[in-house]
């Protein structure tokens, strides 16, 4: 997710130390020592190199292709304004980016995608059986800086860290899971609540775990920790839908520029459901809505397909629906933080933070 | 893991109610009901029948299939034997047998098996992508069960489960990664000790969390856990190699009665590391060691091959080396044994579990 006024020198400032610290917890070239302390003694003996290949290698391949770290910048954010010692509490902050490269190395494997950041998707650099196990292991290795314990937080404060991780990363599956069946379903009859919901648990819940994070760790009730679950889920179920947008607007652009590439109409394309798409089948006249399923299901589907896909969409107004629904997400985001007691810095971030989110045209 | 004697009656006594507790974990058919309960409410509108499919039904299928279940009725009987009540203790029984279930769905993708307990692997039968979803829900699934917290454990006792499971599927992954790499390297330059770790941590870690779990819940200390988790890490190995020699054996049988089939040298045809090739290639000739790592490499070995292969485990006495040091480490876990406060029959049958594991014939 891309930055904007404050949020931007917070991403500056902190990305060089989100790294450092993200190599903390997982060194780039792993050794007997830290394998020893992390992992615990080996009862036989660590094969220390087929580790590194099979770990540190295709994580940091991954992490250094780029990602704007904005979770971790967004939790220490949180943290700061709630009046917790954002040094102290950094290595917290690597928590849900190091669990978001973990989801996609497997997403990319579900999805069978071939590329990543630009490059080759891990699973066809390094094979899918490394890819999936290190993609695994990013689920496991950051729980281990709870007990870690780097702020000395009190046992009660790690039980609830720890039960959170549990609620959300099993809500991420739920998430996935009904994308995945919706993906291998020709037709799109899903509710809208249903399609928010998925965009809830897939997207929204690694968003959750930065905002209950930063009021456990900084010692807030679990009102405070609810808001903040709240403001983060609909900023980025509203960062979904913006991006879906930009996918339909930049395809228009591209038309009437007679500009087509490989870029032209993706989600289309690949029978992504969206929430227009959702609109448009559910609002379209049935012949209409049947032609749109159709298109979506069909892999080879052609450009003129694809702008055929798109009339339907937009005789429903589904670019104007989704964006109207985008704006209304953020603005119940921001007013999740109304009783949330931020700093006014952080307030300010995180309010100019929800809005960018779907105000941004890249 | 077959059985024998007490356990056997443990096992028949106990699998009926484990399946049902795990249908209480994750039903054959979820409803609304049950996911707001387990999942939390939906904050928008779950799609019932998507989950049911993503979830339900491909772990309820691999479940149907059969596996006796050995983890959850290991802890049943520890848990019984430590003055624990196995009847309120029956929930985290469950939570070993749903993530071994998990590994094995995620394993199937990485190793890229076609059948599963007689049957179609659960990623053929429904997608990689529903396939890992559900295999890696199944990783975070029993997790729920400690919040649920059904024998009213204190809190420190949830947070030392907690950080229990973080340190061992840490480690799982740890062996799994070196498990993947050995395999997609054609040598065989790994000591025993590295394979013993391997084992220790990719087949040890699930059994180690039956031992820990039972020490927890029981309220123990650490050095009951840690004797207990040493016991089960050993029998685990112990099983392993056991199985590895069962395949060498019936190979050699197989060919005395000119009986050869699909089963016929397995383990060779995958070119997998056990501790007979391990020990084979640091003590053959170099020649015939080179030879034996050129037939593991190569997925068309022929028969003749897979017996070449065998003669050079047995000219370094491999199948009685493996033997000997399965033997060793059932008498090193049943030693564990010693100063864990057990009742006298379930010493007895974890003394005969740690014996069956080596000298089962099947």
């Amino acid at each position: 997710m891309p930055d904007r006024e404050g949020m931007r020198e917070a991403l500056a400032e902190w990305r060089p130390e989100i790294d450092r610290e993200i190599e903390r917890v997982l060194p780039r070239d792993l050794d007997a020592d830290y394998l020893a302390e992390f992992f615990g003694a080996a009862h036989y003996e660590y094969d220390e190199a087929a580790i590194d290949d099979a770990l540190s290698t295709p994580v940091w391949d991954l992490l250094d292709r780029g990602g704007k770290r904005w979770r971790a910048v967004a939790f220490l954010v949180l943290a700061d304004g709630l009046g917790g010692d954002p040094a102290e509490l950094l290595p917290y902050a690597t928590i849900p980016e190091i669990l978001h490269n973990g989801t996609i190395v497997v997403d990319d494997v579900e999805d069978e995608a071939t590329m990543r950041r630009g490059e080759e998707a891990v699973h066809h650099r390094y094979g899918t059986d490394v890819a999936l196990n290190a993609g695994n292991a990013l689920y496991f290795i950051p729980l281990k800086i709870i007990s870690r314990n780097p702020a000395d937080l009190d046992p009660a404060a790690r039980l609830r860290i720890y039960e959170m991780l549990t609620y959300e990363l099993n809500r991420t599956h739920l998430g996935q899971g009904m994308d995945i069946r919706w993906h291998n379903d020709d037709a799109v009859d899903i509710t809208e609540d249903a399609y928010m919901e998925m965009c809830a648990c897939k997207t929204g819940s690694l968003g959750r775990i930065v905002g209950r994070l930063a009021a456990i760790v900084t010692g807030h009730d679990e009102q405070v920790e609810e808001a903040l679950a709240r403001y983060m889920e609909k900023v980025c179920i509203a960062f979904q839908i913006g991006d879906d947008i930009l996918d339909v607007e930049h395809t228009i652009d591209a038309d009437r520029a007679g500009d087509f590439g490989k870029a032209f109409g993706n989600d289309i394309h690949e029978g992504k459901k969206t929430l227009m798409t959702v609109h448009a089948v559910a609002h379209a006249d049935p012949e209409r809505a049947r032609r749109l399923e159709g298109i979506l299901a069909d892999p080879a589907s052609t450009e003129a397909d694809v702008l055929e896909a798109i009339d339907v969409i937009q005789a429903t107004d589904g670019v104007d629906y989704a964006r109207e629904e985008a704006y209304r997400l953020s603005a119940e985001a921001r007013a999740h933080l109304d009783d949330v007691p931020l700093s006014d810095d952080a307030r300010a971030q995180m309010d100019e933070f929800a809005r960018f989110v779907v105000e941004r045209d890249a």
